[in-house]
C-alpha cells in the first residue's frame, strides 16, 4: 500500500504553505512513500544464504562469510575482538555489544529504572538520577540517541562515554572501568536534546590533549524560558548549543542560535564544534521545514565563545545560572570576532561526521542525494578573515543516492554513507569526490554500493572517528527489519547489520536482532578498555566490613539495618521492625570472587537490587504492612542459592 | 579463595542445630566451596577454539561446529529454525530468542515497567499490571523464573505461555499471536512463588485434550494469613500449591501442604501434578534445611482435589475467596481417598521434569549426586490401592555427578542433567538406569559428560517436554560466565550455551551472553507459532478510525485528546490545555504497513510509548507545568521522522 494515499498533506494544501513550498513537501514525501511501501520485499541477501523465510539451513551447508575481517561467529571460549558501545533509543539505557558476534554483553542503566540492578530503587542510583521532593524519581522515561567516548591524542582513552536523553534533555556519563553511570546532568532551557560530541583536545592549551567538554545540540525550538509566555509565537522561540564540562558534568555555557541543532561533531584540533541544521525555516510543521533549498552546518569557534564568557559578554535565561552567549548569525557577521559561521548544506541535512584524518566534516543530505564535504582549514580561514564566503569551505558534494543520513570512514580515504530511502550503503572516495567537485569529470568517487535491510540510519566502522580508524568492521543500524527475523508479533526488532569493509567491496556478514531502537554507536578494539571486575570495599562509605558489624540500629522510628552477604547466607538471617518505621537497609557483598553477585528482594515492598563482589548499596523505605517477608537472593550464587534467605518480621 | 573461610557457619555451630545436622551442612557447603573456588579456570572449550582470553580469530580460521544439528551462525537473510521462550529472572520480563543464533528477537514486558513500549505508562498496560488507589503501579520489580507454554495433544499449541514472579507471587500470561502479556494474576497467601507448569489435558474429560490449568508452587512458608500474627512461630507457617484457570486466569483452588514447593511438573495424561520439596524440615535457615537425608516429590491427584472442592471440603484463608483443600500428608494417609502422596527423593532435590514418553518424572538430587526416576503408573497404582509403599514407584536412581539440578530429554530415551557443582551436563539413558536399579550390574546408564561454563542451572532441548521431543538442540543456562566474554565490569552476563545433541556425544556449539538472569526456557520449531504482525483496528474500543475524528474534547477539567499517526505526521500537530487539567490522550496508529511503528513522547511529563500498526493506546496525566512541550515520534518511521512532532501548548 502507498503511504501517500494515507497522507492528508498530499491531497490538500496545508494552511500557510505556498504553492512552491507545498511541491517541495510533496516531492520529498513521494520519495519516502514509494520506498517504504515497496520496502524491497523482493530483496535477496547480498551473499551466503537463501532468501528470508526459506528452508532451514541444511546440515553442514553454512557458507561462512569470506572477508578479510575474519569470521563473525566466535567459537565457544573465544572472545570478541571489539567492544561496541551502543545507544538504546526509547528503551532508555545503553548497551555494550561484542563485535563481531553481536552478543549483548551488558545493558547499562542511566535515565530509566532498571529492575535487575536496582537502578532507580537504591539510594545511590536515585541520587544520580534525581528525585522529586517526595523521594520518587523525577523521570522514568528516556530516549538515548548518541553514544560517544572520551578521547586522548585523537583516540578513545577508555575513561568515559556519554549519552543523551532526547525526551528530558539530560546527559549521562558512564565510567568505563566499572561500566556504570556515575553522573546525569539536566540541560537548562533545552527541549529535544539530540546530538552530542566530546571535544578531542583543548582549543587553546596544547597540554590538554584529551576530552574536557561535551557539546550538546537542541533540536526543538521553545520559548526562552519555557514558563508559559510566548506560547504560540514561534518567532520568539529559540534553541541552544550547550557545552558540558566533561569532568565535573556541570554545564559550562550555552550559545543561542538561529534554526536548530541536529547532530554534533568536533574537530581533532579542538578548535571547532559544529551542528547540522535542518530547520533554518524555524517552522513548527514538517512540510514548512522543507521550504528552503539549503539549510546549514553551523560551526562554533570554541575559543572565542569562551573568551566572550571571560569578558562577561553573556546573559542568563530564566532561573538558570549558566552563561548564554549570542551565536545568532546576524550578530556574528564579522569574521574576525564571529563565534559562529554557517556553511550551507542542501535541504534538511542529517548527520555531520569528522573524517579520521582531521581534515573534513561530512554532512549528509537527507532530502538531497548528496553529501557535503567541508574543509575545516577553510572554515578556520574564514574565522581568520582569509576566506570571503564560508560556502567556499565546501570542497565536494558527491551524489551518493537517495536519503543520505550518516557517514563513517575506513582510515584509507573512503567514506561510507547510509542511504535511508535506497536502503543501501554507498562507499565513496573523499579525494576523488573533491577532484570531481573541482571540475575533473573523469573521476567517479562512488566505489561500491550494497543493499542493507532496511532503511539504514547510523553507521560506524571500527575506530572510525579516531585517528586510528582501521577499516575492519562496519555496523549499520537499520530502522526496519521486516522479514529478516522470525516474526514476533507487531513489534519488530531492529536489524544491526555487520559488514566486512577490509576489501574494495563491502561484504554483508551478519544480521543482528536488537531491541528498538539503537541509534548511534562506537566500536573500539578490546585492548583499549581496562575494566575492573571486583569493587573496592573502601570505595563505599556505607560498607559493613565485617559480619560482626551487622544488625539493627533504631533511632525513634528511623531504623538502620546492616546486612552482609557471603554465599549462601545473609547475616543476619532475620530482623524485626514495626509498622510505621522508616528503614534504611544497607547491604554489603563481602564475597570477593569475580562474578559472585548476590541479589536482594523483599516481597510486597518493591525492593530488588543486586550487589556485585565487594559492593555496598542501600535502600530506604516505609514499613506499612505487618507480617513475615522473606528477603531472598535473586542472583543465583551457590548450590544452596535457593536456601539463601531471611525474614523481615514486621510487627503490627 | 575459599568460600569456606568466609562462612561463619562453618566456624561455629549455629544455634539450635544438632551435631549431626551441622555435619550435614558443613559437608554440603564444602562441596560448594571447593567447586566455586576452583571454578574451572583451567577449562578448555570442548571443541573449536582457543582458550578464553586467547588471540583473536585469525582470518578464515573459523572451525564451524560439525554436529548434525547444522551451523549456529545464521547467514544474513536466513531465519532461525526455532523459537526460544525465555524467562529473565530479576530483570522481570520475558524474552524471545532465535535458536540456534541466540539473537534476542523480543523482550516481552509483564511484571515490571518497560520504557520502550510504555508498559506501566499506558492505561491499558496499567490495567493488566494493577495499580494502587492513587493510580501508581502496585509493583515495579519482578523475578521471573519459569516459562511454560500451552499444550494440545501433548505438544505446544502456540496459544499462550506463562511465567511466574517470585518476588510478588504473580503469574503472567502472554498471547503468542501478538507476543504480549494480556493477564496478570496475584496468588493469594503465597510468598516465594517459584515452580509453574500447565496441565497437558484434563484429568477426567478426554475431550479436553489441551491446557486448562496452570499449577504454581510456593517456596517460602509464611503465616496463613500473613497479617501480623504468628510472626515468630515457624511451626505455624504454611505453604500452598495453587491451581490457576488457564483461560480466565482466575485462581481455581489452593492446596495446603507440608514442607514447601520448588519446581512443578505435570503428567501427559492430565491426572498428576507434582512438586519437588527441598525443605521438609520446614526450617527457616539453610543449614537446618539440610538435616533430613531424604526430602520428597509430592504428587497431587488433580481429579480428587477438584471433587473435594465440589463436595464442599475446603476452607478459606484470610480475606481470600479461593477454596483451600487440605493436602497435608497426615490427613491424606488412605490411598483410596488421598489427594496427595509423597515419594521420597535424596536430600534437597531441585527440579522435576516429565519424560516425553509420558512414563516418568525425574527429580534431581542437588545435594545428592543422583537423579530419581519415578514411574507415574506406579504412583497412580498407589492412589488405586495397588502399591503399598509410594517409594516403590522409584524405578531408578542413577549417579550422574555433583549438584544435579534439572533434566531434559531427546525423545530417544536419553536424559540430560545439569551438574551445578561439576559444571557439566551428564547424558544418561533412562532404560539403562532402570535396569541397573533393578539389579543388572552390567549396564552403565551414563552415556557422555561434557564441560559447560560454568555452574549450569536450567537445561532444555528442542520440544523436550512434549511428545515431539526431537533431540536437535539443547540450551544450558549457566549461572556464571567468568572468562567467557569480554569483561564489562563487575556484573557478568550469564552464559546460555547451545549444544548439538544429534549424536552420541554432545557438542558445544555456542556461548551466548545474556542479561542476568534467565532461568527456564522452552524451545519449539518455528512452524508451531503463527504470529500476527499488524493489529486489527476494531480490537481497540478507543480507536480513532479517521483523522477527521481527532482533536480535543473538554468536560470541565477533564480533557480527551484524540491523535492519529500516519508517517511522517501526527494529526493534530498541536493542541492546547491548561494547568490543572486531567488529560486522557488516545493515540491510534493508522499506518498499516508491517513494522511501521510510531512512538510518542512528551518532555517533562514522563510519557513515552509506542503504537504498532493499527494499534491504539492511551495515557492519562495531570497538567502541572505551563509552557510548550513538543511531543515527538520516538520510533524511526520515515525519512522525515525527525520532523514528526507537534506542540502541547500549556497555558498557565
Amino acid at each position: 500500500m502507498s503511504l501517500k494515499a494515507q497522507d492528508p498533506h498530499i491531497e490538500k494544501e496545508p494552511a500557510g504553505i505556498g504553492r512552491r513550498r507545498f511541491l517541495n513537501a510533496a516531492a520529498a514525501l513521494g520519495i519516502g512513500s514509494v520506498t517504504l511501501a515497496g520496502c524491497k520485499e523482493e530483496s535477496k541477501p547480498a551473499q551466503g544464504g537463501a532468501a528470508a523465510g526459506g528452508a532451514a539451513p541444511a546440515h553442514g551447508a553454512e557458507a561462512p562469510h569470506q572477508g578479510g575481517a575474519g569470521p563473525v561467529h566466535i567459537p565457544p571460549g573465544q572472545l570478541d575482538t571489539h567492544y561496541g558501545l551502543w545507544s538504546s533509543g526509547h528503551t532508555g539505557d545503553a548497551r555494550v555489544i561484542g563485535i563481531p558476534s553481536g552478543r549483548e554483553l551488558l545493558r547499562m542503566p542511566c535515565f530509566v529504572p532498571d529492575p535487575l540492578t536496582g537502578w532507580g530503587i537504591t539510594n545511590e542510583s536515585k541520587a544520580v538520577m534525581g528525585t522529586k521532593p517526595d523521594g520518587t524519581l523525577e523521570y522514568v522515561v528516556g530516549d538515548t540517541h548518541h553514544m560517544q567516548a572520551s578521547y586522548k591524542d585523537g583516540i578513545y582513552d577508555g575513561k568515559y562515554c556519554w549519552i543523551n536523553d532526547k525526551i528530558n534533555a539530560r546527559i549521562a556519563r558512564f565510567r568505563l572501568d566499572y561500566f556504570v553511570c556515575d553522573k546525569i546532568t539536566k540541560l537548562p532551557n533545552v527541549q529535544g536534546f539530540h546530538g552530542i560530541f566530546p571535544d578531542k583536545r583543548d582549543p587553546v592549551d596544547p597540554a590538554i590533549n584529551y576530552t574536557t567538554r561535551v557539546f550538546c545540540g537542541q533540536e526543538f525550538r521553545i520559548p526562552m524560558p519555557n514558563h508559559g509566555k510566548d506560547l504560540e509565537d514561534t518567532e520568539k522561540y529559540g534553541a541552544l548549543f550547550t557545552c558540558v564540562d566533561a569532568l565535573t558534568m556541570d554545564v559550562k555555557w550555552q550559545a543561542r542560535i538561529n534554526g536548530n541543532c541536529d547532530l554534533v561533531a568536533t574537530s581533532f584540533d579542538g578548535k571547532l564544534a559544529a551542528t547540522n541544521q535542518y530547520n533554518l525555516e524555524e517552522a513548527d510543521f514538517y512540510a514548512e521545514m522543507m521550504s528552503r533549498e539549503r539549510d546549514a552546518c553551523l560551526f562554533f569557534h570554541v575559543a572565542r565563545i569562551e573568551q566572550a564568557i571571560k569578558d562577561g559578554k553573556f546573559t542568563h535565561i530564566g532561573d538558570s545560572k549558566v552563561p548564554v552567549v549570542d551565536c545568532r548569525v546576524e550578530n556574528n557577521k564579522d569574521p574576525k570576532s564571529a563565534m559562529v559561521v554557517r556553511v550551507s548544506v542542501p535541504k534538511n541535512p542529517h548527520g555531520v561526521n569528522a573524517s579520521p584524518d582531521g581534515k573534513y566534516f561530512v554532512c549528509s543530505g537527507k532530502l538531497s542525494p548528496t553529501c557535503t564535504v567541508i574543509d575545516l582549514q577553510k572554515v578556520l580561514d574564514w574565522f581568520d578573515g582569509k576566506l570571503d564566503d564560508p560556502d567556499k569551505s565546501i570542497v565536494a558534494e558527491p551524489e551518493v543516492g537517495l536519503g543520505p543520513l550518516h557517514t563513517t570512514f575506513d582510515g584509507r580515504g573512503n567514506a561510507y554513507t547510509t542511504l535511508f530511502l535506497d536502503s543501501q550503503v554507498c562507499k565513496w572516495n573523499i579525494e576523488k569526490a573533491i577532484k570531481k567537485y573541482a571540475g575533473d569529470k573523469t573521476v567517479n568517487p562512488i566505489v561500491h554500493k550494497i543493499d542493507v535491510m532496511y532503511q539504514p540510519g547510523h553507521i560506524n566502522a571500527t575506530c572510525a572517528e579516531t585517528k586510528a580508524a582501521d577499516g575492519i568492521w562496519m555496523a549499520v543500524g537499520n530502522k526496519f527489519s521486516k522479514d529478516r527475523f522470525l516474526p514476533v508479533g507487531p513489534l519488530h526488532p531492529e536489524n544491526d547489520q555487520l559488514l566486512d569493509i577490509t576489501g574494495e567491496q563491502m561484504i554483508l556478514a551478519h544480521d543482528n536482532a536488537v531491541r528498538p531502537e539503537p541509534h548511534d554507536f562506537v566500536i573500539l578494539p578490546r585492548d583499549w578498555l581496562h575494566p575492573k571486575q571486583v569493587y573496592n570495599l573502601d570505595d563505599f562509605p556505607l560498607a559493613t566490613k565485617s559480619q560482626a558489624d551487622t544488625g539493627v540500629t533504631r533511632n525513634g522510628k528511623k531504623v538502620t539495618v546492616r546486612i552482609t552477604s557471603v554465599a549462601p547466607a545473609y547475616e543476619p538471617t532475620e530482623f524485626n521492625v514495626k509498622v510505621g518505621d522508616e528503614v534504611t537497609l544497607i547491604l554489603t557483598n563481602l564475597d570477593k570472587v569475580e562474578d559472585l553477585t548476590h541479589g536482594f528482594a523483599i516481597p510486597e515492598y518493591n525492593i530488588q537490587f543486586i550487589v556485585n563482589p565487594q559492593e555496598t548499596k542501600s535502600v530506604t523505605f516505609k514499613i506499612d504492612k505487618p507480617g513475615v517477608f522473606w528477603y531472598y537472593c535473586t542472583n543465583f550464587c551457590h548450590a544452596l542459592h535457593l536456601e539463601m534467605r531471611g525474614r523481615m518480621i514486621v510487627e503490627p
